[in-house]
């Protein structure tokens, strides 16, 4: 392994695979297009499987807490225990993402990469304690430069067990009281943009609460404005152990052939530091919705994503990917299972 | 049964199913209002089935074909045969609803109304035979006023058929090669507004070929204008033998006690004919996704409906609608599957 693993080269498009599918929607007993961006979804995905006919069978989710010491600056509307509480809630099956995993059949896998106050083992969570919380982003960097290279290297750990059990799609969820601070933080740098036009209310915060955030925000940016046009260094001074673990999960993605769906704001910061880090991950990222953190847009537009849904969700877990599941799978079943014009002995267009 | 059943009550909500449903959502462990639109979903199926723990599991698609005489003024990029061919592909399995219907566990009902060819008797079709087609409505009124009460009672015959059984979500679908000229000409009437904003290529017309169309739609509504007003009389005179039964379906979904999910245009100008004949109908009914249809919009405004997805989806046959029932579900599952904050131990924020 190499110390920059993430430069590796990623996964190639087939583009024979692509062609293939391509030409069986124009054949498929519908109006040319009429399935939108279900045809869209359905050929990228035949590029990104190698086949014809793809599948989005087994599904792997894999949720990355950590806490935020930042939170001593009262950015969060939640007490920092929640973080831990949420681990124990998550295994237990009570979360949403808890909940949307067992709907969906798939596996979850809870990863605990560092709680403020250090939890006793729970039954059922990978517990890695990369720190007790990441140091406080507004008076210093936030991580060790070996606390964010483990961290990272704990997102790609996840893929490579994913893609082992020949898991088809990859949804990375985060869980960490105060990481819309760190994201947006962490946004801001990386597109030059005002605080203003991306901070939000995270889990909940009123007015003022946000602009006191905006103003924690500001002073981080000014103490680690050397890390702008660093990708690592922005990570490691702004970023959070779960947003580390993501970034690395999201490039592994691409350097393994799984297909990563990615879920909401914090998550597509990290595909924003992926695709900074090495910008080919970027095809092996499909974006599941448009969050209600105002900066998320700004984030998506960067990418050139386009969300498949737009649902007002900020609950952040994974949950919006977890929730757009269904829609992939029966993207694949239509383009799949649906009958072509010549085998139904239906009339096409006229040409 | 009296001649105008569709005038008869509607059942009502419940408002203490829904205020306990409200109140455990605050309860659920995330933070309030984070899982957005899902949430108001919930809580208004709540409303509509009397119970705090809303469910759709049972789902029933029907699905209602007919030809339209207007087809012949060159107003649709398909053949007319089409029509009747479809019907033998949706029972076959090879259609979109079809593979769509099996995936949801759905039952599938397929209603011929009428095609301009009479069929041969297809093994799993209802054959109505209300007409060979409607007549011309660029020339003459579509339907006769009993053609128009005989394809609205096959909606509601199909919506208490899905009662009987338990289903819990009604969706109709259509079929009809030149039902978007019908529809749109209808729209015109009811929402009085030009041709222009509201015209569509349909299944797939060219420019030219929507221009040609909005002559014919013009045409039309000089022809009708005197049913502008008149709710019935614009439907007879502008309408389709599928656009009559879904709004007798819809109308009957709000009187059973089923909840309906109006697909896209077509189906969403049957929903305001509905609402026009009967207002407290609108409660009962979804609006699922925003068509590609230009005309759509303008019909889920004046509905006042939000649509739950946007995917560029222009296929009809329920199909948007079908794709949206994961999400109505998963909605339900999060709603009742979810731990609260007490029973999972986790801290509230303070209040």
């Amino acid at each position: 392994m190499t110390l920059d693993w993430w430069l590796n080269s990623t996964q190639p498009l087939d583009p024979v695979a692509r062609d293939k599918a391509a030409a069986r929607q124009t054949q498929l007993t519908k109006p040319a297009g009429s399935l939108g961006e279900l045809e869209r979804l359905a050929v990228h995905l035949a590029a990104l499987q190698g086949r014809e006919r793809p599948l989005i069978d087994k599904v792997w989710i894999a949720i990355f807490a950590g806490d935020h010491g930042v939170v001593a600056e009262g950015v969060s509307a939640y007490p920092q225990a929640v973080t831990g509480q949420m681990l124990r809630n998550f295994v237990a099956g009570g979360a949403a993402i808890s909940v949307l995993a067992r709907e969906l059949g798939a596996a979850l896998e809870v990863t605990d990469l560092g709680t403020a106050e250090p939890l006793e083992p729970l039954p059922g969570v990978r517990h890695l304690q990369v720190g007790a919380g990441t140091a406080n982003l507004m008076r210093e960097a936030a991580m060790t430069p070996a606390q964010a290279l483990i961290a990272m290297q704990a997102g790609r750990d996840s893929v490579i067990r994913a893609a082992e059990q020949r898991h088809e799609l990859f949804i990375g969820g985060e869980m960490g009281i105060g990481n819309t601070t760190a994201a947006t933080a962490l946004a801001c740098l990386l597109l030059d943009c005002p605080v203003s036009e991306l901070v939000g209310p995270g889990t909940g915060l009123a007015a003022a609460g946000v602009a006191h955030k905006a103003q924690v925000i500001e002073t981080a940016l000014k103490l680690h404005q050397s890390a702008a046009g660093e990708s690592m260094e922005a990570l490691r001074c702004l970023g959070g152990f779960e947003i580390a673990a993501l970034t690395g999960a999201y490039l592994a993605c691409a350097q393994k052939g799984v297909v990563a769906l990615v879920d909401g704001f914090i998550c597509s910061v990290a595909a924003l530091l992926a695709v900074r880090l090495n910008p080919a991950c970027r095809d092996w990222l499909l974006f599941s919705h448009q969050s209600a953190e105002p900066g998320h847009q700004r984030v998506l537009a960067a990418l050139q994503a386009t969300p498949i849904v737009s649902l007002g969700l900020r609950l952040g877990e994974g949950s919006g990917a977890a929730l757009v599941v269904p829609m992939l799978r029966l993207a694949c079943a239509l383009h799949n299972g649906m009958a072509t014009f010549a085998e139904a002995a239906v009339a096409d267009r006229p040409a």
